[in-house]
């Protein structure tokens, strides 16, 4: 499929039918999240996947009332890093210098970068790692559309219920977006077919 | 190309020829970001588009010393939101009441809803735009690398003076990111053709 085509067919699917999607789609969809670019690489954030029943369930009643959470073949949980441990930057840089082949000046360089980004107080690194979140969830949405799997990105549940639920640890990592994918109920779900609302191009760009 | 194959074509490029893109592929690229999805539809960013030549130094001397910022054919500046007014609200819900001929108690609980979020005081407006300027960012990178286009999300630049230099009313909005659209010039550029480095699928994703 066209990219503009699947951009087209996708929407924000409000009604799934529980239908699974094979495992080898699943995934390729991960491997959009695991080749998206963030930050210095950092990819400071991982994802739960689930297609657990009882959990969906528990999401669903404590966390985040949409009836896609029950419906959806697979659901995927980001959760964002808040902070990047000394530990974490090395063991990047350890794994650079070995695929890149590159000298340890290189490396030197990079971390001071690195560490001038996590030491900029003026920096929310929580909200920071969830920028970079978002684009390997915008990653999976489009490789999900190009298998003609639905998406449907959810902000709207509570994360702190949610953290518990997965019993993170808050001091470290925090959900912020998750992702159902699964199949559109068309006859169910009312914005099956509806045009969608977007800005035009002249208002969406300027020229300079 | 594949998708995949399309993730693994593309890499943070950091020196471009200057070669010209095509409008036709720019304007598909420009459509991508159009139709990438944002929360409750609300796209609250706009893009500025430039290859002037004068304004790539400026941007370069003033608040990004990359060489990529004189050297990319196009350069997309993400302008987000930091209020959306009541106007802005009222146009959008309009719009959707038009294109999707839904009544007017549909068109209530959908109001009510952006307005539950807007009045969160939890919720960094800026912040939370930023996320939504972030799933277009990540668009417009997959739909150049289908396009075999390279494309280098920019983050280390001087907002404020960035802000200035556009004129920006920074009351209403503020920039969050940028993208270099060109041609990469592999003989000068040290990442070209270096492996990616990632998490291992078994680092980043975790099945419960």
């Amino acid at each position: 499929m066209k990219l503009i085509d699947a951009l087209n067919w996708r929407y924000a699917t409000k009604r799934m039918t529980g239908e699974k999607i094979p495992q080898e789609q699943i995934t390729e969809i991960l491997e959009a999240i695991r080749l998206a670019p963030t930050a210095y690489g950092l990819q400071p954030y991982n994802v739960i996947i689930t297609e657990n029943k009882d959990l969906l369930q528990k999401i669903y009643e404590e966390s985040c009332p949409q009836l896609i959470i029950p419906q959806c073949s697979h659901l995927l949980i980001f959760k964002t890093m808040k902070t990047l441990s000394e530990d974490y930057v090395e063991l990047y840089l350890a794994e650079m210098k070995k695929a890149r082949e590159v000298d340890e000046a290189y490396i030197d360089g990079y971390r001071q970068r690195i560490h001038k980004l996590l030491e900029n107080s003026e920096v929310d690194k929580f909200g920071w790692a969830a920028l970079q979140t978002y684009i390997a969830m915008a990653y999976a949405t489009i490789a999900a559309a190009n298998l003609k799997i639905d998406a449907t990105p959810i902000e709207g549940f509570n994360p702190k219920v949610l953290d518990k639920l997965l019993d993170l640890d808050t001091k470290e990592e925090g959900t912020t977006v998750m992702l159902a994918l699964g199949y559109r109920d068309a006859p169910e779900d009312h914005l099956c077919g509806k045009p969608k609302v977007r800005k035009t191009m002249e208002n969406l760009v300027e020229e300079l």
